[in-house]
């Protein structure tokens, strides 16, 4: 079983940038936790602030991984380019948001990703990231329940 | 632990309505598999296709319960009484939609709830009523986490 | 032959509401016309200022009537939720309108309705409710011509 | 009693043109149904793809005729001088269009000619015609009833 | 001297729900506050979280009582049907919102129901209430002086 | 008490201008009616057609009176820098229109001034600047009440 | 001195349409005024309801006439097609319109060929084609005098 | 016969501002050419940047003299104030634009002012102003006319 | 082979019209060119101002030529009736435009016919009709290549 | 060297006008400051609340300043007249505010004026006016740089 | 003759994407092919899919190559930064698009790109490389023709 | 004293590029000026065309330089990635345009970066700058001034 996760611009800043939003907590350290829950899983992670190196990676890993969980920062309002790669690989995307991306900005309500993944989980904190995982490893039952 | 789930118009016809979109599995049947996977849970399922039923259903448990799962179907792009509803109320609101609400016609892609709710979960299937549940059982590790 | 008659909010109001606009005569008085025409025709006539209630009423005929003559009044342009019921059930709904929505307030131009219903007649008073039953009496017919 | 049926662009097409959205009967043949069905009345057709032309008509005919039964094809979503004309002549207008309009491209959900006719017809295939010329034939009735 | 005040959906949370905006005083509390003010009147009061009901309790005194006073809540940003309703009878409206809706969201900047009503008083408090019942009882002179 | 009536352009003309909306009495004549209500009062009073004025005022008196009752006629649509002499001001301002404007052309539907000020009277007649009096006086009871 | 006056469609029906907005004088009539008031010039009149007609006849005269006087009728507003015509000829042209377009229906209000037209007379009735013919016989002055 | 030519903001630097859109010629010398040609009228000329002070003019003379020419610069696109005041008033006002509005900037193309006018000639230059006071002149005429 | 090039308002003035952007050469001289350039190619050239005669000849060639290519000239920008003739042939249609009309006013970026043809070439200038010819021709491979 | 500052509306309250956003200094204050740090510069200082008046003054010193500095305060989002003002005049304006307007409400966002003025300065305090002297003073250099 | 191909994010993919939309050829495959048909053009090809590495390429070929063929992919509908590096350079671009892009996603429809080409070619699959070559290699004769 | 200019795609260009808009001069050329001017001052030099670069060079620099001098090109107009670095560095961010962006096109006009700056300089040629830095080292007294 191999997951991948992919955060795009100023997540490397998380736990530095805007706490009260984002919280205190690097990802790093979340990651390890996240090592802990699914010790069967391979959990790559990759982060970059470069739009087109996040295409780059969801076309390396998106033909073979089982399952990508994708929070594109503040390229989910704008990239065209990454809803197509996401549209163009075969291993299905959930869209993560750490904050509820509905209760913020205007121009932060719309995310052009959202109609090319399975699903969208957001506003549910760092544990939005275990949920996607949980929900891809379950999607053998997903299947038959729904 | 006391959670409701509140389902709003339409939803009652779950299983015979669109299979397509929405699956062949009525919502009873998937009840039953959340009572057996949170034993330790009280789980209140409430159905309405009646707008301001579904505010007093809030009013009723929103003092008292521990978490609330809303899935408010079509009302969900049209009722700013129930976010107003989800707005008055203590317990915190999960908004879940069975298919990705993204994907589907434009006036579904705005929720006028999400702001009021503390996430959103869509486009996962029923399991995505299991998430929310799971999300509200560790919103206090989710405190720490986040 | 079951046909199913529904009116949405005001239109319990006909003969006394702005008789201008909607004429001075009871639905009640005009359905007794309708009987006389259709003898051969189950007519039922439900009316309901509730939205949710007329959501209830097309869930209970909609898998077993042979059409259903819908006018949603206001709710017309307001509800994702009687459209979403309407595209829910197997029995082919068809819209009227007294009036002609087209010549009023630029809010009435738009029903959120029309395209989950197989047609719409609007504009031709009290009528139209005939040229409906008619219309779902001879699709057979219909299905020859067209 | 005279009514006149204008059919506007690609409409001599008929039965050739897209059957799946428009049926393949062509309109000739559906014409001679309605003579059989109204041997009293004296129904005149016209086609034209020029919408001058389809002015010309209004006028020739739309002092003096009984009834008028317009579908003005990709003109009624286009065309203020058509709507013009129609507002300019006394004989009542009734819109047809054969497709539910409203369950279609954007575009074709804006009539610019339904504020000008009495009443609009829409998707109920091509008995939508016969139901006009009903409502033309029934008007002193109509005017009694609502 | 008949007077109906109509509360719509959440304001049965009065004093309960967002203090910092609604205030902490039930609406219970300043009923006896007007009944004390105006002796001479017959205030009735009517709450319902469903909109249906709202027009139903405006259908059943907007023939006869003398004057209404409507808070509508979140219905009133989106209720074609209540509006129609106000339109559709005979007693005088008087809109009354608590807080100033044009202060807060977008959304609530826009009532539907105003164009309907005799006039609005709005971001008073609940003062705003006595100030339309005196202005119904005034109205008589009202029709004097302007 | 003092409490400054401010009105804006071609209120002096009232009586005069378009009486079917604005009745035939001119303001200095209901001003007399407002002296006699109020005998404790300090009403003074101001018109101005120029933008500018209506600033120069608000500013005069925004630091010492004890309320503002604004009228600014065709300028409460257009002009953000009353908006801003109102917001800039320490007196409350409440914004009185006669007719009710959202009944009237829909550029006249939205206020600039509206969120600046403590709320809005409209669609009362001259009255309304009366309830608004009123209003500012029981504001010490108002803040106790709501 | 060859001045060219062009009607575009429903003109021709001029004293018989609408007469409270276009007047019940035919424009044969008000030739006949124009031809004595200026017996100098030669003043031809063309009239169609075919878009595509009216194109041709301003190909065909102008790159001769001294001037056209433009009345598009319904074209104005949907015609990009006479604009270029307009904008590929020599001859100015001035666009004229009976009533006042910007008092009537939204759609009216824009006007595709203003901006190829040397300039516009709208709402001063029959007289505004006799100004618009001054106006081109002064040409010569005006460009002296502005 | 008493006509008022009132012009609005930067038009007293006509001949000055801008040459190649306006031209080079004062207004003061225009006004020469116009007492010549109409010695029969008075002509009174006004100018300001003030729109409040035009709001003044119209009031002033707007019960007494015959006609109004009004080129309102600017506020012609902005004021509401303005439209009210020529809405108010009892002498009808003509709208007059030296350049072609409709062929500049987008701002430039809606004028608030039009509707409430008899009529609008724009982009004739200046002489658009004695084809103004020509109309006022005729509009005896005029009513025969059309 | 039989190729059909349709052009539509204003063409016939190419050379004539606006050369700036047009170029100075006529349509004729061009279609020399390209009868020398495919000697094998039937060519056959139509050009009308009327929007209805290029329905009717899209109708006449659309159900046996091998490729049409059309430019419609304005009629692109506002027509629903050619582009519904362009979706009712048979033969395969290719949209030229000579200039490129996104560098132009905004009302040309946006043609209608777009979606309903198989393709789009624009801005290359009278060239753009060899290429378009050139790709039907290669259609056999170009449905290998791509 | 001789350079005005013109204030527009509500900045006579500076300092005492919401110093959260302003500061509490007055702008007199200021002033003095920039006399002292441009002691060769003749610095001249306007403040009006009337639209009309800033009009006059940039008339009356824009054809002799050397340069303009201008903080229109709410005109600036509003005032065609202002803008145009602008364009007539020879001398150069810059225009200032003190606050960063795109980080405030929506309708601040757009300043009118931008596009006639040479440059913004904004969001940087007093100093934004310091800074824009400067920009004038330098222009001789500024030229050669750029 | 140096002429640059550049593709844009995803076309990478090109085969192997949605097969259905781009067909399952790859672009290296067809690449030999143009190699082929053009022998004496030096062909070179370039693929990125960062936003900024394709603006690199602009500028690096775009002052000494004949010719760019721009297939921006995604980009095309967001990036103003590849609009200005189009702009900026000398060499004439022109844009492809494999599939139609009017007949897609409404967010496809607008390429920020187009106005700064020299033309466009789109729908026609693979082949509008070559079309887009040939075009350039033409452009001598271009410049003659039109 | 540390402070870093950022330029962002295309500005590699400038002396190159659009001389009209930009000027004839290189950034490097300028920033030698800069150095002489400001000799105390570490001015930092970085420039990339890539969006994600921009990024990566505010998060490195923007916790422990000065102040940083932003001119982020075509990416401020369709980058909320870069607007979040902004906001989530501490470092404030002065943001430069060398044209007047809002005199240019309307995609120009609006910086989606502006409201996490601390103010904007357009308009001012390379010079504004020279402004930022100045107004950087000056924030201590503007702090004290505003």
């Amino acid at each position: 079983m191999h997951i991948v996760i992919i955060n795009g611009p100023n997540l490397n800043l998380l736990g530095k940038r805007e706490p009260t939003i984002y919280g205190s907590r690097s990802f790093e350290d979340y990651l390890e936790h996240l090592h802990t829950s699914f010790p069967e899983v391979e959990i790559e992670y990759y982060q970059s602030n470069v739009e087109g190196e996040i295409i780059n990676k969801l076309h390396e890993v998106g033909f073979s991984a089982n399952g990508i969980v994708l929070n594109a920062g503040g390229y989910s309002h704008t990239s065209v380019a990454i809803h197509d790669a996401i549209a163009s690989i075969d291993t299905p995307v959930i869209e993560v948001h750490i904050s509820n991306i509905y209760a913020r900005e205007p121009y932060r309500h719309k995310s052009l990703l959202s109609d090319a993944c399975q699903g969208v989980i957001c506003g549910l904190g760092l544990p939005g990231y275990r949920l996607a995982i949980q929900s891809i490893l379950e999607s053998g039952e997903l299947k038959i329940e729904s």
